[in-house]
C-alpha cells in the first residue's frame, strides 16, 4: 500500500453553495492509478463540509432548505458577537456536517451508487477559492 | 499493510429501519484475519447512512424520533416535485447522517465500546436488498 | 505503509463538554514520526463524538446552543424510560455527530486549516475519564 496526497481547488460562492466534485476525484484516481483502497477527502478550514447526495437540483435544494431550517443564518451567534465575522452560522453548519469523507475504491473506481455524488458544501459568507485535500491510499498500478 | 474489499448484504424495510451490522463486520474481520488497522464501511447509494449507537430498542426509538423531528417525512420536498419518487426526505436524511463510517481494529477486534454497535440506517421509502461496502485495511495474519 | 494504534486519555465533564484535543494528536504524530498518511480518531463509547471547529469560546458556545436546540436534554427519551440512565439525550447526540473523524497528514503535519481544531464532544450526563482511539497510518520516518 502507498499514500499520495493531492488537493482539489475550486471557486465557491458560500451561503450553502453545494458543488459536485466527483469528476475531479475520479480524474485524480485515474491520473495516479489507484486500483484498490480509498480516497480521504478533507476540508482544511472551519466553514466547509463534505457529504454525498444525488446531485440533482431538487435534492440539493432540499438539503439547503433543511440546513437553513435546522441551523438558521439569521439568529444571533456568539462567534459574531465576539469577532464580527458574520459567519457564526457557517461554523456551526461545518462542525455538524463535518470536514472529512472517505470513499472506497476497487478496480480503479469509486464505489459510489449510481445516483450518488461527492459534494463540497461551502458554508462561508463570501466567495473564495477553496482547497479540498484528496488523499489516495492503497494499491496503485 | 494490505487492503481487501468486501460487501455486506441485507434486506431492509426503509422508513428509518436501523439495523445492527456489528456481527457481520466482526465475522468478516475473523474470516479475513485483519489484526491491526481499520474497517471502512460505506453505503453505495444516496438513501442510507451509517453510525454507531447503543443498540437497544429505547435508544434506537429515540434516534428515529429525533430524525423524524429534525427532517420530517411529511413536508414538501423539491426532489419529489421534480421526480415523483416520494423519497425526498430519504435523500436529506442520508446526506446529513452520511454514507461513511470507519472503525479502528487492534489485536483482531473492533475498538467499539461495550455498549456501542455499528448500525445501518435505511432511509428509503420501500423495502429493498442493500449492500454495504466493507473495506479492511491494515496488517493481516 | 504502517499502522500504529494509540489512545488519548482525558477527564471530561459531560453535558456537551467540547475539548480541543489537537495538541495531543500533534504530539503523538511527532513521537511516532508519521510523515504522510492520516490519523483516525474514534470514540469507543456511545455518548461521545468528534468533529472540527474553530476552537474559540464564541463558536464553541454556538455549537453547544445548536445541539441543545436540535436535540434537547429535557424531553422524554425511551432510553431513559427503559433503563433510567437519564442520558437518552447523550446517545442521540452522539449517534448524530458520530464517533469517527479522520484527518490527513503530510510532511509530518495535520492538514487542518489555520483556524480549525479537532474537538472531542462529551455528551454524557456525568464526569468521567474518556479514552479516544488514535490510529496513525501511513509512511513513518
Amino acid at each position: 500500500m502507498q499514500v499520495c496526497t493531492e488537493a482539489i481547488s475550486l471557486e465557491a460562492t458560500g451561503f450553502c453553495d453545494i458543488r459536485d466534485i466527483t469528476p475531479e476525484v475520479e480524474r485524480m484516481l485515474r491520473e495516479r492509478g489507484l486500483i484498490e483502497g480509498s480516497v480521504l477527502l478533507f476540508v482544511g478550514g472551519s466553514t466547509g463540509a463534505l457529504t454525498t447526495i444525488e446531485f440533482e437540483p431538487g435534492a440539493v435544494a432540499d438539503l439547503r432548505a433543511a440546513i437553513e431550517r435546522l441551523l438558521p443564518q439569521a439568529i444571533p451567534y456568539a462567534h459574531d458577537a465576539r469577532w464580527g465575522d458574520g459567519n457564526g452560522f457557517s461554523h456551526v453548519r461545518a462542525a455538524l456536517l463535518q470536514a472529512d469523507l472517505e470513499v472506497p475504491v476497487a478496480e480503479g473506481n469509486l464505489l459510489l451508487g449510481t445516483w450518488q455524488q461527492i459534494v463540497f458544501c461551502d458554508f462561508d459568507n463570501r466567495s473564495r477559492r477553496r482547497k479540498i485535500i484528496c488523499q489516495l491510499r492503497g494499491r496503485f498500478d
